[in-house]
């Protein structure tokens, strides 16, 4: 723990949406000073696998391996026992790469050996290079379920299987009344060390609700003294990437930055302290600010690395101001 | 079940060299008629997975999958996946490929559901093309250990990862008490469905004797009407395949046919009606016959599909003579 100010980052993050602005801090920060918190509520056993979608993401993406085009999975991955697989007869909807399955073989053996969740993330972060502290948001199982018409799904088979079609009227996560978040970054709260808070433009409801659910989580964040900045996923009343638009619909609620923000406000009362939006959102200045939140402009939408280190010296700056 | 004669085979068979004359029957019986038992002594956990060595050699040979040169595995394999798990830092001393860990994928998947392995391993077969009905020897696990100086190792550890380095000094069965012989075959047997019963070159210590141990086979082998022929795996004093005469010189047997032979009249007595050996050890044939069974001489050594199919032609006519 370093004796001078707070220079640590706590970042949350969902997948690849959330993994482009972790990268962007990555290239920013010190390894050692980036702390990025990962939902986990998208977990699922899968051939007896265990496999963690987003925190693969976070460390694909953060050392270097993930694929371009995508953002998941990794670069130059083969498919042969996927397709074995298909020859089979089994479920293919899940793609998993050659490489890919290493990870969740490796993974799924430390886990069955005892080790929990975020020690088999760090090693693994550790040996693939990732350029950042990853932890799982909680070493419990927490499932997200995405209710639907007439049921619901495990959130792989809503959003992969699926391919997000059904109509959602809302989720549950099971499992969170016994989890307990991450111990590593409650203890650098309890410690002052976080000098900004960031909640990455990621899936409020799939991503950054499994993780500010977990019982003590958000109000420890909220009495932080590091300032609290969210990125809006939503950019002139669309996603950047998943189905949090389409979610938003179907929930009724407006599709905009300040619907994301009324999210927030409602759920986490006092939690967020800055709302960026994308530029082209700037003429909801008021309705944000209404919500007890300052409104922070900036070009939101990362599709080159320079976007994303742009976006992440922007974020930072908020907490020097 | 047929109204006619008895003319179904059944084979019992390890890995590699059993595989060999069990294709052998394959390209002469009808596939309903060629019955094989197949050891899962070797059956092992890893990385999560159920891994079902010699059920799987089985299933390739007889489905024309098999490596060409190495017996094990399936011809055109990449090992992507290892390799990515070598990067980790994993244990690769078990090869595994990447279309062959589609089929521990899938068993590991069926199993986990709740399918016996008996099961799963019929639908491997069909989904393979397997030129015959392969049974595991029980669906109950039983776990071959090797004793070794100051201790004992599963098999695989034995096999693969010290490469039979350790000096043997004997061999267990975990879970065989509680075992019980694959219900199709004896089924079979009850019903007097077998001509020929044929005890293929395999390993009598660990791929014969875990099967013959399992309680009630071996005395229902031998109580039934069909001829019992054991083909020798020891030609000339050495073992064809694998660590079968290593075993028999640090266990202070004689590295022959004769002491194979005497290992099955000590251990099951009256099982053998027929004992094959090869034609360069046909001066055994006056020890051999003292033990109460018909030596037999035929060209053992299974080179080329050829030689396979003329082996299991003389093993067939023995039955008809």
């Amino acid at each position: 723990m370093n004796s001078g100010p707070a220079r640590a980052v706590l970042a949350l993050s969902g997948g690849v949406g959330g993994a482009k602005l972790a990268l962007g801090l990555s290239r920013i920060l010190a390894p050692g000073d980036l702390h990025v918190l990962v939902n986990t509520g998208d977990d699922f056993e899968h051939f007896g696998l265990h496999i963690s979608p987003d925190i693969d993401t976070l460390l694909y993406t953060l050392s270097g391996r993930a694929d371009p085009e995508q953002g998941w999975g990794l670069a130059h991955e083969t498919f042969h026992v996927l397709e074995a697989l298909r020859q089979l007869g089994a479920q293919t909807w899940f793609r998993l790469g050659d490489r890919d399955l290493a990870t969740h073989l490796w993974r799924t053996q430390q886990l069955a050996a005892g080790s929990p969740l975020s020690t088999v993330t760090a090693d693994l972060a550790a040996r693939l290079g990732a350029a950042a502290q990853v932890y799982p948001m909680c070493d419990e199982p927490v499932r997200t379920m995405v209710h639907v018409a007439g049921g619901s799904l495990p959130f792989q088979q809503y959003f992969v299987r699926e391919q997000c079609a059904p109509q959602v009227t809302g989720f549950s996560f099971e499992g969170i009344e016994a989890a307990t978040p991450a111990a590593a970054v409650t203890g650098l709260l309890d410690a002052g060390a976080f000098a900004q808070i960031v909640i990455c433009p990621s899936n409020p409801f799939v991503s950054i609700d499994p993780m500010l659910g977990i019982p003590g989580l958000w109000t420890a964040l909220r009495d932080s003294a590091a300032p609290v900045a969210v990125v809006s996923p939503i950019v002139a009343g669309a996603a950047l990437k998943g189905p949090a638009a389409k979610m938003m619909a179907e929930l009724g609620l407006p599709v905009t930055a300040l619907g994301v923000a009324r999210h927030y406000a409602e759920h986490y009362p006092g939690l967020v302290d800055y709302f960026v939006v994308d530029q082209s959102d700037v003429t909801l200045a008021p309705d944000i600010e209404s919500l007890g939140m300052a409104m922070v402009a900036a070009a939101t939408v990362m599709q080159t690395l320079d976007d994303r280190i742009d976006l992440a010296r922007r974020v930072l700056a908020l907490a020097e101001a």
